[in-house]
């Protein structure tokens, strides 16, 4: 998998992040945070936290207790070993878009179908430059709300063998995921010693967990597996219109939750999550790709070392309503400080589009282009003698050309990135090959992916427990 | 104008800029540089260099004594004081494209002509994100090529008060500029003392500079105006194709030519220049946007620091042959870069398109508003009491909205970037508007703000002394 080796880029000084320590610390201990569980206060409660009703008030220093308690990067197992995953450190996981109840196809949207979810894990597991499917890769609205999260987990499995995310619908589906997990990798003994599904868990922001979320949260810390705590920020809507106000918040929600999973089963592997952008406060819309939420990625991966925890922010975000510059522009101004930041967990890393509503076929493809330049461009420069490629100076000297030199003809088919949708041709070509846009032939791309797609071997008896598992909690599900 | 005081994103270790610098120091004395143009070679001979025919090889200590007496940054004089431009430090001043023989409008591509340089000209000066026109923002190929220089200056000088760029296709053409500046800004005498036009010297390389540009350099440096210094490097054709040997052979070529610079009149501001991006070496093409060439701007940025020198580079380059996803993402793929390595003069930075064959209205505006994103994103954030919004925090508490919140409605209007394309319009807005994607919109900006254009005022006296001068001069022209 990919470690970014490059510099980080920090712009908190030493003063200002004192300053936000402050900040949260004051939310925490003053204003507290709710969660919507009893059994979660319960827990906090019984570890000396102040509480009433719904709301928990912190020590900002036992916060800071229990987060150290969280390992600094954990291994995520894949069923394929090759697939296991390193969360923290300079690794970068990429996982594909998570939670959209459309799809787009060219010009066409529609609510998306258990056929999408199946190509879409099917391109996540073609293309080597996704670390995971992710989870919800779309919402399949053709199944039954009930008991889909089981044909997704199932669709997860069997047609990826890289790890994948569980469902948090509520409590008894995160159970599910935990049990087919379970079977999958050899039993709960096996599963809590090495890790092999990670959850997301959203902050119904500002300042509260909701039941459900807090019910998958238990299910799988219980289980010793990793869960991804990320505050929900719309600047202006979940959060105050200023970055620095809405860092302390996402602070505060963080490590509260944080400190709720190590205080269930204290080691429990969790990423700091962050998902900040703002309202357009003319429309009510939520923003992609702003200069702000730019500003707030880059500030979290240094607050998150500031903690030493794992971390997840980015992807290919944008409001755009189609694959267009916008799209491309909104997606980059996203994952380029993603890289410059260094997060360890990113999901929505291809197929985003329409501010999350849809999982787009083709800007997956524009979404791994994109992201196949970054690996490239956050890979250290070797600078010595040997590349300085002196005897070529000397070959070619002055005005002459580099194409057909010694040095170019040894490395001409290595040397440079080649793109995997970009075109280069020039106009007159372009158009004689059908002068299609960068949309057009991503479209071309992910077809014939699917078309070459292989599935990856899973053991029969596995498979014929998944099955009989999903088949089992369907029909008591009355689906 | 822009200043860009966050942190520079620096990638190269000490070592490596040692070897760096003997890399270059070895290509001027060993190899040497060829200037075609006798001139400029007596030049640097009567300076002390050795020279064969069209050949000077450098003392590399000699030309840093020549390079240590350009200044660190200067002003450019614009006939509005308002728009005089500081080149250097942490100043960054943005141009639009230059050079291309085509234009494309919506769908339409075809030659420029002398229309579209004016349109494009009134764009620039439209447009607050920029700092100056450039010079040859298309070639317009419906006016005679021996007299369109003068067609060319007197639109940027009448259409625009914002500072320009002079012609660079022979020495004559030159001394027309020189001649043009001193008339708007009162003489000879004045613009020696307060430059007026910067100037675009690409060097033909590898390593060689041509009888043309060498001609137009002189003129303009005997008349104490800045020239731009750029070595025009695509890797695999005009230089190795290892980004180190590109380097180095960008730092011989330029500091060969600043030396020249500094030989002429001590002191003459200059910039040192960069336009490196590689070949494709599959087709030949060249490619923009690339991982190679973002390192390569990052380099070539703290290589311009250690030398104390103003640098350009940067702009929103792309292959791409029309206002797609692919175009958007690699002119951000070189923007943003441009930004982190702090370039002090953008050129290219509207307009781009098709590897520079182009000129596009609607490119144009795409490159604006990344233009607009970048100069928010690149500002500071203030991180202080205050912006942490304790009141806001304690007036919505847990689950509310910050919508309403006091904080919100007295910032609401400037709190959050406004986008001049992007859209944040749900799916059914989008469509009951006309669901037209960025690049449509795009189209409606560019002829809405041409339609609003007021010309700025120019002395009567000036006019007619500058249209004088043209007319005479296009008569001796013969055309």
């Amino acid at each position: 998998m990919f470690r970014n080796t490059m510099p980080r880029y920090e712009i908190l000084s030493e003063d200002a992040m004192q300053t936000l320590d402050r900040g949260w610390r004051r939310i925490v201990s003053e204003i507290g945070v709710e969660f919507i569980l009893p059994e979660a206060v319960e827990i906090l409660r019984a570890a000396g936290c102040k509480t009433e009703d719904a709301t928990v008030w912190f020590d900002p220093d036992w916060v800071m207790e229990q987060v150290a308690k969280a390992p600094r990067q954990f291994t995520l197992k894949a069923r394929n070993p090759a697939h296991s995953l390193t969360v923290g450190g300079d690794h970068m996981a990429f996982g594909a878009v998570y939670g959209c109840p459309f799809i787009r196809e060219g010009d066409q949207r529609r609510e998306a179908t258990m056929a999408d979810f199946e190509n879409l894990v099917k391109l996540s597991q073609a293309f080597p430059e996704l670390d995971t499917p992710g989870g919800t890769i779309c919402e399949p609205g053709d199944r039954p709300l009930d008991s889909r999260h089981l044909d997704m987990v199932y669709a997860l499995m069997s047609l990826s063998d890289k790890p994948h995310m569980g469902s948090v619908t509520s409590g008894a589906n995160a159970a599910d995921t935990v049990r087919m997990v379970e079977i999958l990798h050899g039993g709960r003994e096996r599963i809590e010693r090495e890790p092999a599904v990670i959850s997301l868990i959203n902050v119904n922001s500002p300042l509260r967990y909701d039941d459900r979320m807090l019910a998958a949260l238990l299910e799988y810390v219980r289980a010793g597996q990793p869960v991804v705590i990320t505050p929900f920020l719309l600047m202006g809507a979940m959060s105050p219109v200023t970055v620095p106000a809405t860092l302390v918040q996402q602070m505060a929600e963080a490590l509260a939750g944080i400190a709720l999973v190590q205080t269930v089963r204290p080691g429990c592997p969790v990423v700091f999550g962050s998902f900040l952008s703002n309202t357009d406060l003319q429309s009510g819309s939520p923003s992609f790709g702003t200069p702000e939420s730019a500003l707030g990625l880059l500030c979290t991966g240094q607050i998150a070392r500031h903690f030493g925890l794992p971390w997840r922010s980015g992807g290919g975000l944008t409001a755009s309503q189609t694959v267009d510059a916008q799209a491309a522009y909104e997606a980059l101004m996203t994952m380029l400080p993603t890289f410059l930041a260094g997060a360890n967990f990113v999901m929505h890393a291809a197929g985003w589009l329409e501010s999350g509503l849809t999982s787009c076929y083709e800007k997956f493809i524009v979404d791994l282009e994109i992201l196949r330049m970054l690996k490239e461009e956050f890979t250290p420069l070797e600078v010595d003698e040997d590349s300085l490629a002196w005897g070529a100076h000397v070959e070619v000297g002055h005005g002459g050309h580099f194409l057909g030199a010694a040095h170019t003809l040894e490395r001409f088919r290595t040397c440079f990135y080649r793109p995997l949708l970009s075109s280069t041709d020039n106009f007159e070509r372009w158009q004689r090959r059908g002068g299609e846009d960068a949309t057009a032939r991503a479209g071309g791309i992910w077809r014939q992916t699917l078309a070459d797609y292989q599935q990856p071997m899973l053991d029969e008896t596995v498979d014929a427990e998944l099955r009989e598992f999903v088949d089992r909690r369907r029909a008591e599900l009355g689906d």
